[in-house]
């Protein structure tokens, strides 16, 4: 029984996992997989030490078997195959709006409370979602980030024979382009790195570089002149933030999935001629994950190309280390038990 | 029959007003009243010299009576009272997805084309919405721009029992205000001129001045901590782009009225952190018309205190000066026959 510990400065230790009976309403579970998430990558390099108790296990992409149920839990029992939709709503909040996952009480579990790259596991019995028969618990970890892509196609309404952009592909990147394209639309990928590229195409998509090229041009020749109904606004850039109203075309949707920490220039008048929208899209919610594990037991999002690597958990330092030296890596994943 | 024409150099002089027969689907209209709008100030301030031709009548916020049809035009009769949506949409496009007034062809008639402030002029019959009886034609002339603030409104799709922060309260900002009011949303004006705030007061509004007060604890203490369902940035300031994020609620939406000439720096985090919304808003289309019509019809917007005075038109250029001069002031007329 192992944990991936965080201990600080770029140092993922491996410590003892301890089995915490499950309280009513709780289950306890043993963690097959847990994904690397880019707020792990994060974590690891003391972004976000304000946030995260140090010693403590980290992750929160992960797929499970569920070992013990508490009291009162009825949707689950042991034996089942569940991913987490690991949000801890607390007290509801009259400020809320029904919209909990962007609530005040929000605890993210895995940040703000003990995560589950490790071997046991406790959590809340409505964080959990059943996995179907027939997909691999390896499969099962990569729910919670489709449950994002899913949650931001959703926002940006994405409908049939529209034309979207995304702005960067990395894990969620990609995910979005290709919830996107189970949509119906026609997706263009737009990212700066060449191998991330030649994987997008080899995934059907269409692609841009906006080092070698002038991406207004592009998807206006991609698109015969229409430019775009919908951006994902991915990559976290100043250029990516540029690029974006450049892109749209009028009634235009801009989904904000990237973190941006510091306020960027947007041209503000673009939104106002154009009457573009800019929505705000951040995790997700009970449907997304629904709708993420009906499109991955129809295989639909190509899981198996996206998973790069299968790291042991007495391996995670390395597996953090070969993230960072990777660029070219999706999603590794760690084995718990 | 008299035209006030701009002819550069914030020199707005009178001129010889033509009659020009209607063509087929066109009418030629007897102007009553003319409000003189920002856009106009723009042009007197030469701001906008390169889109308008000069010399040139300007103006499009009128009132009229029908006096001649053109061929073929069922919608209004000679002697019908009207007020003109002063868009001409041109050849339909494919790409604006059933939104002329923001399309690729659109022309604004009183910027691209001459205006309607003078005695006579001469316009597409679908640019008309009839007046109803009991309306008087110096209110004719405000549903222009109540047009404006009721599209505004719809897009923020503004509900009962809502928080409304509208920051900026010149005439468009008022009467975003006060249709925002008619929906039932509880209004507070965010504006940094005292005798507006006072002028807001009188209207039932409640009032924050951004240079004597924090906004944001203002407008928490107004609303129980619950902030602003729906922002309205009118101000077309760097502050008011500043502040409009921290006023908005989890899910709040941001309505972009002003215009920005240049990129401001905009708090992407909080649109991603509260999944909040920025939606462009820019002229109207037909219902906004009709609904601006039927809520002035009732007598709903206090459109006789936003009338701050009527000028004659041969007393154009001193109209002009005198907005300059008076901050204060909300909106000019000028009659037109």
């Amino acid at each position: 029984m192992k944990a991936a510990i965080y201990e600080g400065s770029k140092k993922i230790g491996v410590g003892e996992s301890e089995a915490i009976a499950p309280g009513a309403g709780e289950v306890r579970l043993d963690v097959a997989y847990c994904g690397i998430c880019g707020t792990d990558i994060h974590i690891f390099h003391g972004n976000m030490d304000g946030r995260v108790d140090m010693p403590q296990a980290i992750g929160h992409e992960v797929s499970a078997v569920v070992a013990e149920v508490g009291e009162g839990v009825t949707n689950v029992k042991v034996g089942d195959n569940v991913a987490v939709r690991p949000l801890l709503f607390g007290e509801p909040s009259n400020f809320d709006k029904g919209f909990p996952h962007v609530g005040k009480n929000l605890k993210f579990i895995g940040i703000d409370l003990p995560g589950g790259m490790q071997s046991s596991w406790t959590v809340p019995a409505y964080t959990l979602h059943k996995l179907p028969e027939g997909m691999s618990l390896a499969h099962g970890a990569m729910v919670e980030p489709a449950a994002v892509a899913t949650h931001d196609v959703r926002l940006g309404r994405v409908k049939a024979g529209e034309n979207v952009v995304v702005i960067g592909s990395g894990p969620i990147g990609l995910l979005i382009a290709l919830v996107a394209k189970q949509k119906g639309a026609r997706v263009i990928l737009s990212e700066v790195n060449e191998n991330r590229l030649d994987f997008a195409t080899s995934l059907g998509m269409d692609v841009v570089n906006p080092i070698k090229e002038n991406v207004a041009e592009k998807i206006s020749e991609l698109t015969d002149g229409a430019m775009a109904d919908c951006v994902f606004e991915v990559s976290g850039s100043a250029p990516g933030v540029e690029v974006m109203t450049e892109l749209a075309n009028v009634r235009g949707r801009i989904v904000m999935v990237a973190i941006h920490p510091q306020p960027k220039p947007v041209n503000l008048f673009k939104f106002f001629w154009s009457e573009l929208e800019l929505i705000g899209a951040r995790l997700y919610e009970e449907c997304d994950f629904d709708e993420a594990i009906a499109l991955m037991a129809d295989d639909k999002l190509s899981i198996d190309k996206l998973i790069t690597e299968i790291c042991p958990i007495e391996e995670v330092q390395e597996a953090f280390e070969k993230i960072d030296a990777n660029p070219d890596g999706i999603k590794y994943l760690i084995k718990c038990n």
